[in-house]
This record gives structure tokens, C-alpha cells and sequence, in this order.
């Protein structure tokens, strides 16, 4: 096919934040990089896992040769059990990648059909048209890789994940040399990750957390608890190696926390010192200043080890005062509530905590800040540029860092969001057409599809204008109420904009209360019905939407 | 009354954030101190505004003497017209701080008959058997003042918020020298702001934002876009003294705005150069490197005007293409999301935009951080200390803080929460009984057509599974649930199949109930997502489904 196009599609985590998943296409194949999940904004009550839209791929069911994989965070493999469901694809990555992707496909049962195909660092794997070598990064995971695709139009290199630590904790080096050797023979077009372009300078080395570490190891006098990511392999490492060195057994707690040390441990990728681990079951009849407790918990997941132990829920470990909590990780944005909230339990439980930015630091980040993006801009020189992994304010940030390639042959660089394509031929590189995506909300379950009629009416109504629901406590002595009525809405108008309305609202069933007679009051069959007519009525009038309304009447 | 108690009671600002409130009682005599507002969090549906409880001061109401207020902030003067609504308190403040107070009076028609009384700085006042001296404090507000009180049983000092700012853009330096002199004499109890306990070292001066202001005005070729809080008058004299220098005009955008400059160029708070002013309307005629436009909405706010400027929805005002919009302001915690929602309609527009960390900054805190705190301590050397404004994490902090006192007469620290009590009389200081306190939640505001993601999101939901909602009403004065909760549902499952199911369901959420331990029933949001968690569990289990279950917790 000599006049075939390249197409690059991507269909999440561009102009958004999580669900990274890239589609490649030449002619009639194509391979998807990376299959990522998000966790729902707070906003999704009952959503637990958000996927892209994998419409495009099923449209495309013949065409699709493989999913490769860059590395193990949920925001790249999350989606790969949902997308596998759909069509039973090849796929590769590195082993603890595919090691954590086992575990997901095990919960889903899908592992016995799954064809997973190991990859390492410099190998190469040849699907349809493309070539592709996989080149070792440094990230906050272990195992993570940027992809080489050689194309017959020419070299899309994928950053993946990255940061550039010059000292990795395993002495495993971001490979420079390769990238610089693919840049010198020139490369079509560079995909970056744009995480962190807002940030200045260099992002600190894995190493850097370990003289604060080494400090609370060596001060707390009592019981140490630190919480950080499961998947932060080379932070659990630093963790264990100074708990030998300073004589306190180890206790891993939280179910992600026992499976990825297992699976790192298996990989040889993590190292545990002899007889360090205590079980959780024997934390407390351990003396405290002999004991490191690990668990999840960071963002302040309410159900997680770390929340559980703040309001003293946990079975196997109780926080006391002059224990030390230490969170080694950053706070998501979104989570600052729900994460201080722990922490004010903490503190309550006598806790010294220790959180957030000081230096030395507590945590570092695992991507590249704005000084490395310009080194792999520099090392890979490349013909076209196209931001990834980002909202839209970083991707546009991240390709006015470029501007200074124009002298070194960049062409172009392309801001696309997902859902956007970009069209590749010998004559160059334009935007392309949009395909279908969006975001699946997935709750971990399965459906059942017998629904009745008047459930799918109600349904119907819902999805047209939400509902209303007065809420009428009324004292079970007095049979009065007592309360101005509540109102709880859903669907129906903004909170921000609905506010005046539903106090107006609430106005509005009070007085139907009020005007009732004596006898209309004894009957709360009748007042439902009345509070329904006159609130249908007002809301009518000011919005011009007819959401389901269902007042209820409580008994206090 | 020469065996008369002092009572320290805070009705709100400890162990929360916002709404600061405290009251001094001494025998028969209570004068209040702050009354602010917080806003909502988002678990609080419909409502704009959260004021603290005063039903303390309701039942003490013959004992009132005066409300005494330290700055304008919202989260210290919010309250103030609802409090005065309640019982018409003489209200003491600064000449800025009561103009603010009285912008907020005339909006609830209770400018009339309040009894506004101006005072300046060393200033002192008698009021019962507490005389007041105010004594100037540096704060991102103008016009902000500490209190030291004198009762007969020795000095209290109030900080209010403050920071040590060595050069003040107005050179209305700290007074450092009365809280010394203070110290000197003896201070008997110290209250100080708790804001930035987690800081380590000095919060830079206001001044540190000119050089990166300054950089901005000398570097933009087109329109200069600035958000930052309307009351931070200070930052609004840099920038005008920069516009003046820098040859553009300056426009001022929305109410509070417009409001403040007015109020504060009044009382010669801030300086206007002649013939700088823009008029809104003339903002697109003008050359746009000639003009600044200052408005508000740093947090997303939708309503604001930089919100309606991002989405092109302002009347006055089209952010283009090489634009640069500057947000010299910090986010606060939770408003990351619609933050970052309009950087991105503006980074669409093609605008360069400025925000976040950056060095030098381009915004300043105004609160102390811990060696300033540590300096106020030391000062002040008070016999007992109890720290204020702040999450009980930190306040926890802060009073570790001043433990090195101890070697020079401190005696106790005193961590409290709003509610609790401090009692001091010729014998010391001690923890007393609780006294009634709460949150009220108060909505207005203005609705309008747009419907959002949000809620178009929710009907989606809603319109796969319905919805179930849980009703939990909370005796307000036990703080118990002494019923069996409700549940309304619809969309879910048919009446005659579910009638079993919302039974058993029912049993679920009154075991979450039940099985929580004391701390976690005191925490609503906690258990909010405890009870969905649960529900979710179990609905899940038996139906296959998932209707958006939204627990609803009512006090009755």
C-alpha cells in the first residue's frame, strides 16, 4: 500500500486527565497503545472506574492487531479487562506490567484467554506495518517504557510515562542513547507526556526521598506508619532497606499493597531483606518502636487501611499517640477533604503526621518536569509534535515548549484533543476527521437487562429533567412538621444556579403545608398529591422543565 | 464580682475551616469576636453559605455587650448580618473593615438600624469590664487589626489573621512594639492564627509579587487580563501603580470589584492615578496593549466574570489570542476542578495564562507561617495559649509550636474546638463543659438557564438505574439516629419485587449504622460514604444493578 495514510487516534487522556489510550493506524492496521482507566470525578456518585469509548476499535474489530503497553498505572492498563472483553486482542509489555494486568484480568475472568506477550527493553516486535522497540524509561513505577514505532512513513516515538532521574533508586538508567540514536536518524513525529510541563527545572530523583525517610527512621520512638502508592515498587524499596538497617520488621497491610510486593518480589524487582516481615495479625503485640506498619491509603479512600486506622476501624493496628503517619505521596487534586479529614483523625489519635511539600522532600513525582521535556524534545529532534497526557492548558504549554526546535526542523506541532485525529502521508502531517469517543462508567459489576416498564418510564422521566424530592419530617407525637420542608435534587438544575430556586421551592411546600385544613393534614396520601401539584406547578413556571417529583413524608 | 470566671467560648473557626467566631464572657458580660461565614462543601446540596450557630448568644442575649471585628474578610465579617438580624449588637471595627460590613448590612436592609462604631489602631475601648486596645496587624486585607483585651483577670491577646510583613506595600508596618510591650507586662491567654502552621520558614512580603508583576506589564504586547480577591487592596495598588507606569488603562470588572476600589479609594486606602480608569463598555475600543482589565473570579466561580470571560460569555470583555490572563491569587483547596476547567476555555481562546507556584511569585499568602508564628509567641510570652483559625491538624501543630515556652512561664496549651470550652480564674486555666454550636446553612444566589456537565451527567445515570436514596434524620440536640432509616427509590426496581429488597436494604445502612465507631457517627461525610459504599455493596449483590444511591442525612 504505498499510498496509505497514518492515522493517529487518540482516544483518551488528551484534554483530560487519566484513560490514556492512543490508536495507530496505516491502512488496515491498527495497534492501541496503552488502555487506561480514571477514577471518577467526585461528582459520579455510584461510578467506580471510568473507561474511554472503545467504539472506534469495535467499528474497526478486523483491523485491530494488538495493544501494546508502556507501563502498569491504572491510567494506562485500567481500561485493558474492559477493552479485552470486547475484542480478545494480543498484548504486550513488560513483566510487571503484564503481571499487574494479570491480577485485573484475573478479577474479571478473563486470564485464560488472554494472549500476553512479554516484552523487554531494546527488544523489538514486529505487528502488520509497524516495528516496534521498546526503550527503558524512568518513572515512579517500575518496568515503564517508551516506544520506538517504526512506521513506513517513518520513527512515532511514545514517551509513555517519564521522568529523567539521573539516580534511580535501582540503578537503572532512562535510556538516553537510544532515543538519541533514533533522533539522529530522524523521527516523524514525538508524542510526549505533558504531566508536569508546568513545572520549572528538573523533577527530584527517586533517591531524594531518602534522606527524610532515613530522618523519621531514625527519630520516631514509637510505632512508624507510612502510606504510599502500591505500585511505588522503588519507594517500597528505600522503605524496607532502612527498616534493616534501623531494626524495625515491616508489615504490609491493604490488599494492593500485599499483591504488587508479591509480584515485584517474584520479578526480582524488589528485594526483602531476611526475616524483616511481620504479619499484620502480630503488629500490636510488637513493640512500636520496633514495627514500620506500610499500607494504601494516601488519597483518603474511605474504605482504605490508612482511613480505616484513623477513626480506629482497622483489625490489625491501632494508631496511638506519639505513633508517626507518614504519607509519602502527593494529594490529588480533588482529594484534599476527604485526605485532611484522615488527617485531622489522625492528629485527634495523638499522631504526629507527616504530609505534604517540605525539604528534603517526602514524595517526588515520577514525571518529567518542563527542563526534561526540552532534553527529549532536543535528543529526538522530530518532524512533527504532538503533546499527550495532559488537560489542554498543559498540552498547549507543552507544544510552546517546542518552539525553539523550529530551528532544528519541527514543522509542526498539533494540540489535539481525544476524539481528534491526526493524518500522517508523504506530503506531511494536518488534522483529520473526529471519530466516536466519550467515557464509560463502569461499576465493578455485572448487568442484569430484565427491567420492567414502568422502572424504564421512570427512567425516561429521569433522564429528561432528574427529580425533585421534598423531604417533610414529621414529629410522630404531633403528627406536625416541625422543620422547614428539605428538598433534594438530582439532574434537575446546577447546585450553583439551583440554589435560590430550591429555597423558593422549599417556600412553596411550606406553605401548602401551612394552608392545608386539619382535615387534608391527617391524610398524608392527600398532602403527597397536594405537595406534588403545587410544586410541579412553580417549578413548571420557572424553568420550564417537568422533573420527577416525589414528596416523601417522614415520621419522626 | 471579684470571684467572676473568664470564659473562652468559640462558636466556630476550631477544628474547621472558615466561620470565625469566638465569644468572651467574664460574669455577666460576653463580648463576641468575629462572625464569618465558610462556604458550603459540596456534600451540602443547594446551599451558598454556612454561618456558625449563635444560639449561645440567643440564650445569653441580655449578656451581650458587642461585636468586635478584626478584619473584612468573609470568613470573619460574613456572619455579621446574620448574627445583628438576631439581636442588633454595637459593632466595632475599622473604617474599611465596617464599610464592608456595611455593603453586606444594606443587601439584608439592616443598614439602618446597626450601630457601626469606627476604631483606629491603639485605639482603645471599654466595654463592660473588657477594655480593648486594637493594634495594627500586616494581612493580604488592609485595615486588619489584633485585640488585646483587658479583664480583670489579665491581658487576651487576639491575633486575628496576620502575617509579619517586614515591607508593606502601604509601609503600615506590624506593631510589633505593643504586643512586646504586652508581653512585658504579662499576657494571661494568647489566641493566634493558625492558617499556615504547616509552613516552614517566613511568608515572603506583599511586595514580592512586583517583580513578576512588573514583568508581565513590560513583556505583554496585547491585553493584560489580572484576577485576584477583591479585597486585596494591596495587590490592586501594585497594579495600578504599575498600569500607571507602564502607559495602560485599567478596567474593573465585576460587583465586588468594583465595590472594593470604590470603598477603599474613599478612605484613601487606595490611590487612583488620574485618567487611568476604563470604563467597561470602552474595554474592546481600546488598543489592547494599552489596556489591563482587572476582574474577579480567581476560583472558578461560574458566575464570575473571568468564568464568563473563558467560555466568551462576557458583555464587555473577549479574551484573544496572545491575551495574557494572569491569576495572582492561590487555589484553595477543592476548587481545583473548576479552576482548572476555565485555564483550559482560556488556553483555548489562544490566551497565555498565568498561575500556580512560580518564583518570583505572583501571589503571596496573607497568613504567618511558623517562624512568624514562633516571633508572635515569643513576643506575646503568654501564661496559656490556645491556637485559632484552623483544622484541628492544624491547630495541633501550632501548639506544639510553642512547647520551647514552657522554659519561659508558658504553662498550658489548650487545643479546642468549636463548642468546647475554656474556663480561667484565680487558680488557672482548664478545659469546661460544651456549650450548643452548629453549622446554618443559608441559601441564595441566582439561577439561570445554563444546565450543566453535571447535571446532564446525573440524568444519565439516573436514566441506566434509577436512584435510591437513603434518609437518615439525626436528632439535632442527641446527634443520634433513633429511627429506622428510609429509603425512596425510583427507576430501580418495581414496587411488589422491591418492597423485600428496600427492607432488607433498609437493615443495611441502620448496621452501617451501628457498627461505626462514635468517631465516625461525628463525621457526616465519612459516614455518607460509608453508608453509599454499603448500599452500593449490597444493591449491587442482589440486583446486578447500579441506580445512583445519594444518602441523605436530615436533622430534625
Amino acid at each position: 500500500m504505498p499510498d496509505s495514510k497514518l492515522l493517529l487516534i487518540p482516544l483518551g487522556g488528551l484534554g483530560e486527565f487519566g484513560m490514556n489510550c492512543m490508536a495507530l493506524r496505516y491502512g488496515d492496521d491498527i495497534i492501541v497503545i496503552d488502555a487506561g482507566m480514571m477514577f471518577p470525578e467526585a461528582e459520579l456518585l455510584g461510578v467506580d472506574i471510568v473507561t474511554p469509548d472503545f467504539t472506534y476499535l469495535e467499528q474497526n474489530r478486523e483491523h485491530v492487531r494488538a495493544l501494546v503497553l508502556t507501563h502498569g498505572h491504572e491510567d494506562h492498563i485500567g481500561g485493558v479487562p474492559f477493552l479485552l472483553s470486547q475484542m480478545n486482542l494480543p498484548v504486550y509489555g513488560t513483566p510487571f506490567t503484564l503481571a499487574l494486568v494479570e491480577r485485573r484480568l484475573e478479577e474479571h475472568d478473563l486470564l485464560k484467554t488472554a494472549q500476553l506477550h512479554q516484552v523487554k527493553p531494546l527488544e523489538r516486535v514486529s505487528i502488520g506495518p509497524f516495528s516496534i522497540e521498546f526503550v527503558h524509561v524512568t518513572h515512579s513505577i517500575v518496568s515503564a517504557v517508551a516506544l520506538a514505532i517504526t512506521t513506513p512513513l517513518g520513527v512515532i516515538i511514545h514517551t509513555g510515562d517519564f521522568k529523567v532521574d539521573p539516580t534511580p533508586t535501582d540503578n537503572e538508567l532512562f535510556d538516553l542513547h537510544t532515543l538519541a540514536a533514533y533522533g539522529k536518524r530522524g523521527v516523524l513525529l514525538l508524542l510526549s507526556d505533558s504531566t508536569n510541563v508546568d513545572r520549572p527545572g528538573y523533577t527530584e530523583s527517586e533517591r531524594a526521598v531518602r534522606p527524610r525517610l532515613e530522618d523519621l527512621f531514625a527519630r520516631s520512638e514509637r510505632r512508624l506508619v507510612i502510606s504510599c502508592f502500591s505500585s511505588s515498587i522503588h519507594r517500597l524499596q528505600q522503605i524496607l532497606d532502612l527498616a534493616a538497617e534501623y531494626g524495625r520488621k515491616v508489615a504490609f497491610l491493604g490488599r494492593s499493597m500485599l499483591s504488587t510486593t508479591e509480584i515485584s518480589h517474584d520479578l526480582g524487582l524488589l528485594s526483602i531483606p531476611d526475616n524483616i516481615l511481620l504479619r499484620p495479625q502480630d503488629i500490636m503485640s510488637m513493640a512500636p518502636s520496633k514495627t514500620c506498619v506500610v499500607m494504601s491509603g494516601t488519597q483518603g479512600e474511605p474504605m482504605s487501611a490508612l482511613s480505616r486506622a484513623a477513626v480506629d476501624n482497622h483489625k490489625n493496628v491501632s494508631i496511638e499517640a506519639g505513633d508517626t503517619v507518614v504519607l509519602s505521596s502527593r494529594i490529588i487534586p480533588g482529594n484534599e477533604k476527604p485526605i485532611y479529614r484522615m488527617i485531622n483523625h489522625l492528629a485527634k489519635r495523638g499522631a504526629d503526621i507527616v504530609y505534604g511539600h517540605m525539604n528534603p522532600p517526602i514524595h517526588v513525582s515520577g514525571h518529567a518536569s518542563s527542563e526534561e521535556l526540552k532534553l527529549v524534545l532536543n535528543l529526538v529532534r522530530p518532524r512533527y509534535f504532538m503533546p499527550i497526557h495532559g488537560e489542554y492548558r498543559q498540552l498547549a504549554r507543552h507544544a510552546a515548549l517546542a518552539q525553539h526546535l523550529r530551528h532544528q526542523g519541527l514543522e509542526d506541532t498539533f494540540v489535539l484533543e481525544t476524539g481528534e485525529t491526526l493524518e500522517i502521508d508523504r506530503q506531511g502531517a494536518r488534522r483529520a476527521g473526529r471519530v466516536t469517543v466519550g467515557r464509560v462508567c463502569i461499576d465493578s459489576g455485572s448487568l442484569d437487562d430484565i427491567v420492567e416498564d414502568i422502572v424504564i418510564r421512570d427512567r425516561r422521566h429521569l433522564s429528561e429533567d432528574g427529580f425533585v424530592l421534598p423531604i417533610i419530617a414529621i414529629n410522630k407525637h404531633t403528627g406536625k412538621s416541625e422543620n422547614l420542608p428539605e428538598i433534594v435534587s438530582r439532574g434537575f438544575v446546577s447546585l450553583e444556579e439551583g440554589a435560590d430556586l430550591m429555597k423558593e421551592a422549599r417556600m412553596v411546600v411550606a406553605k401548602t403545608l401551612e394552608t392545608s385544613t386539619h382535615e387534608e393534614r391527617t391524610d398524608w396520601g392527600v398532602m403527597q398529591e397536594k405537595i406534588r401539584a403545587d410544586l410541579k406547578r412553580f417549578l413548571t413556571k420557572q424553568t420550564s422543565r417537568r422533573p420527577l417529583i416525589m414528596p416523601v413524608i417522614l415520621e419522626v
